[in-house]
């Protein structure tokens, strides 16, 4: 059903491709991604949470998996099927997340290296251990005592593990070489295919993740059967194939197929799983309708589903996205990982369409929930990213697993565990979602420091050294380290939020607009060019359809939301009730150190009787005031508090 | 610890009380309830649907609960522990709320009598045979090959199906006389009693009911033990006895004692029945304390945790309340059974107050959660009540077992079809729940047309008949059909939401207020006393801290929460997008059969981008049209539809 995918970047090589460390390595596109041997990211913003999540937050991984037997399951000596077995039934994948986050490590940093090839080395080998003669792999399901093999399509998550443990082995082989874990996941990619292929079992894993796996591993080997296999489940998706279940075939997306529906619903972390896997098909497919299927898709869900910090999903119930413009603040659910998996989304449509409207979207997500869900220290964590907290919440104990998934206070650990890992290989990679190269030249997506090097298609060198300290200001230096003889093209993505850009260089100084701004030149080594994006902090209005926020304004600073956090406030804690906030949208917003202040008044509240009037409930009086925002990814950083993005306005 | 219940309505009378049917009888009140044997409802709008259930309701609910296997789980041939038994854990409590409405429905009316009665038998013999010596009985638990007794009292809901039990066989007794179902109940309770006695398990059900039933079979039979067993189980919540679950303490009420607590939080049903149940042995008891400390939580919850339709329970996840002022009209899960529960509680402390406002909260609740919950046939309902459809859903067939809660088409039978006999249980026994005596006189709180007979504590006989076609007009008219010589008091209640009421009779014409209005005088037989309670549309505006409806209105019409739904706009019905409604409360609502209309105009949606703008978003062209509105009640009765309660202002 596909053309052949042995032009990928196949290798028996023992050592990794040198420009390699890409998450995503599409043969066809219109992009060709930089990989961590390419990009470094050497500080700033997010040089500051890669070293912490390099170090305290992997470390942290390992010790909550091995404490509450996660990664033991795979040695259990009790043998397969013992009572010893501990964890959810996907607990496998956070061992596998984990090694992933660890192999990316390797590859983008030497400090930590040693460290965590030994952990890989060690964790390979147990899983090795525990892997079926037939390639299956998995502590919850198969062997004696336990659920024979997939029995529970909709929730086992038997694929879900397998894809994830594919991940992690192409992440290995691709910042290591080829090492005993891949042959393990090939082993098990064997297995999937032996058992769901054209003869096998007719249907689909209730959580995607084994379809963007199966092509990666495709694209690392060259093996055909596995982009097939890839193409297979993406093409049963939607047949209602797996078990009716309460939750509704919506929330496994197998109401309607995939290349015929029109906006993501249902459990948004398996959405946009799924849509990953059939973008990843269909590039190498050369399956244009499909691929503009989930393009369609995502912006509209972009445009009707999504928070204003790019975080998706609002229910909790079935971890969901809602209907249209169903977007409330309080509660949001926001998760995490849905984070993460639509930046993986957004990612691989940038690099198919070149449309720069994604890589915003990637830094929407980026600086508001992945920013957002990890504490300073990296051990603890939100796994769903409220907008709206009303009431405080206490701390979780350091040694204490949540069971709670609400907001209010970072935890150290969850029973479900999925967004730490998560949020580990994704900073260990994000080198890896900054740059691109095509014919013409490079293009800079996000803006950190960084340095740069790579070749051009035609092969001239390129390097660059990106400074910044982005997004407290918007100043951002790009000097030329490197280059080969000639014209090519630096293309600097221009963020959508952005008003009044000027780009000054050796070639002059000129406004700029939201979208890219291409400069072709024969550049010369140690000129400079310089991005200034004004950061004043501005109001945002919502779409008058989103009924949760009618009548109230945000406030953005750059990439940033900004959101009133109770502990900024003047007056006594218990005093500041940030729901009985007005503000007077007729005063701009004024800078302040990373955040803003705008003028409100705090009135007091409406009567105590039924909550509904037969006219306007009477208001008190209230004096205007200077409140203070401070950015999202900051709150809650300080202690119990409550807070708001959006802020109702005075009328 | 507690004082004698001897006193209560102990009969060993092979039949009932003639007064009786009371579905709660204190032994200290404020006020006396009178019961179906001295309130009969002869038509209007809910003699037709009490007719409807009795009749259509109560088969389809036996022919769904025989066609799933849950009442022939008592029967299961293949004995306890067969894989037979079908349905959830808690299915005996739906063949005994069915038990109950039966009951109920025998004290009614004599029409369907016979059939129930023989229904009745025919149950309890199925009950009695599969009660273990012991007086345990359930099907889903103990016994071979079942788990064991009390090993999940979070979810196992053991106690739960204990006390519906037992409610079913108190109605029996209140309106047949003491019968085999009420010795099966006895036994149960006293297997209960020396189960988690002061020397037994030191817990309490997941999910209460057990402590209401008790209290009720303690005032039957005048037992003290099953009161003090009741009074125990309210003092042990709140302490964490209960194993930790990821649902959190809080949901089962079980994170603060029920007299510390300020508000009701966590499962809405749970909460509302235990808050029942604590009633019900506060006043029994004479403890002052626990009393005030439910009436502040229900007062508090009433005016912060409440839908403008009296519902409760504002989210899907956890079928929970949330913070205060969380009461999205999206998606609100104000679940049938909340609505039931609520009514429940506000009748106890009705009579255990004399509090008007509390028969204003069981007419909110009537008019605009139960009335709408059920068809127009009887044979299909909603589990939730949303104020806001977005999308409309197609009807689920008449044979399918639904599988979902969310709203927007009533369906047939849930797997978890707590909802309809839950609803059909009250509709039986709603004459009990509208009348009241005490020394001075009787007073009347809900209006129907009905025949009400009783006799004053002095022993004086009273008769009165009760003819309106309330809600559809406001007009009441009460007739003495019966009276003894002297005065008494004959009390009105005049509803919160009136304004400009006029009471005339023989004595005049005057205005009357809000709360309730007293004659007091020597009536005469034939006498009439007419009560005008003007039904005009009125706007209704939300207490500014109910984020989810800033900036929109509702219209209320006499008890009726209106509603625009997309059926009785003009235009095709995709063109008709109620959510671009926007309405000008400059013009003042208009009366129309039953409804009303407002002026608005649909404004084209904004853009298709993100769905966040840099200033006020555009709008389009809209010229001012006349929207019909709807009783909340008659929603979804007419085809999927779009709806929305409240209605965003223009501004």
């Amino acid at each position: 059903m596909t053309e052949s995918i042995a032009q990928a970047e196949a290798t028996s090589s023992p050592l990794p491709d040198p420009t390699g460390g890409r998450p995503v390595t599409p043969t066809r596109r219109t992009l060709r991604p930089l990989g961590l041997g390419e990009v470094r990211v050497t500080g700033g913003f997010w040089g500051r949470r890669q070293r912490v999540n390099g170090d305290a937050t992997l470390q942290h991984c390992r010790h909550w998996m091995d404490h509450l037997g996660w990664t033991t399951n795979f040695t259990d000596p009790a043998g397969p099927g013992s009572a010893q077995r501990r964890g959810r039934e996907f607990s496998d994948s956070e061992v596998y997340k984990m090694l992933e986050a660890m192999a990316w490590e390797t590859g983008r940093s030497t400090e930590f290296a040693q460290r965590w090839n030994s952990h890989i080395d060690e964790l390979t080998a147990a899983i090795a251990n525990a892997q079926a003669p037939d390639g299956y792999v998995n502590t919850a399901f198969g062997g004696h005592g336990r659920r024979p093999r997939y029995t529970d399509l909709n929730f086992g998550h038997e694929l879900y593990c397998t894809g994830h443990l594919i991940q992690a082995a192409v992440a290995r082989a691709r910042t290591y070489g080829p090492d005993p874990l891949l042959d393990v996941a090939r082993r098990a990619a064997d297995h999937v295919c032996a058992t769901f292929g054209p003869h096998g079992i007719q249907s689909v894993g209730g959580h995607p993740e084994i379809e963007p796996a199966l092509v990666e591993l495709a694209r690392l080997t060259g093996e055909q059967r596995y982009l097939d296999q890839a193409a297979l489940f993406v093409e049963r998706r939607g047949h209602r194939r797996l078990p009716e279940h309460e939750a509704g075939w919506p929330y496994f997306q197998d109401d309607i197929p995939v290349r015929h529906a029109n906006v993501l619903r249902g459990h948004a972390v398996r959405a946009l799983y799924l849509s990953c896997g059939a973008v990843d098909t269909a590039v190498e497919t050369g399956d244009t309708e499909l691929l503009e299927a989930v393009a369609a898709q995502y912006e509209r869900t972009l445009a009707r589903r999504t928070y204003i910090t790019g975080g998706m999903g609002s229910h909790h119930a079935g971890e969901s996205f809602g209907d249209d413009f169903v977007l409330p603040a309080d509660r949001a659910y926001s998760e995490t990982c849905a984070g993460v998996a639509s930046m993986m989304l957004a990612w691989r449509l940038l690099l198919a369409t070149g449309e720069p409207r994604y890589a915003d979207a990637i830094e929407r997500v980026l600086y508001n929930v992945i920013a957002t869900s990890v504490a300073d220290d990296g051990t603890s964590f939100f796994y769903a990213n409220t907008l709206h907290q009303r009431v405080p919440t206490e701390p979780v104990a350091p040694d204490k697993e949540s069971l709670r998934f609400g907001g209010g206070s970072r935890a150290p650990w969850f029973e479900v565990s999925c967004c730490l890992p998560n949020v580990a290989r994704t900073l260990a990679s994000l080198g890896g979602y900054l740059v691109t190269a095509d014919a013409e030249g490079v293009q800079l997506h996000q803006y950190t420091d960084a340095e740069v090097r790579t070749r051009l298609d035609d092969g001239r060198p390129v390097g660059l050294q990106v400074r910044t300290d982005y997004p407290e200001t918007g100043t951002i230096v790009i000097r030329v380290t490197e280059t080969g003889d000639g014209p090519w093209s630096l293309t600097l993505r221009v963020p959508e939020w952005v008003s009044g850009a000027v780009l000054s260089g050796a070639v002059g100084r000129r406004s700029v607009e939201p979208g890219t701004v291409v400069v072709r030149r024969a550049f010369t080594v140690g000129e400079e060019l310089r991005l200034e994006l004004p950061m004043s902090p501005r109001w945002t209005f919502p779409d008058p359809r989103i009924d949760a926020v009618r009548g109230c304004v945000a406030v953005e600073r750059g990439p940033l939301v900004l959101c009133a956090e109770s502990t900024d406030q003047d007056g006594a804690p218990d005093a500041v009730d940030l729901d009985s906030l007005r503000i007077d949208t007729g005063v701009r917003p004024r800078d302040a150190a990373s955040g803003a202040t705008v003028s409100g008044r705090f009135q007091p509240p409406a009567g105590d009787g039924l909550p509904y009037y037969p006219s306007q409930p009477p208001r008190g009086e209230a004096h205007p005031q200077s409140i203070r925002l401070v950015p999202y990814y900051r709150w809650a950083r300080r202690g119990p508090s409550t807070m708001r993005v959006w802020l109702p306005k005075d009328d």
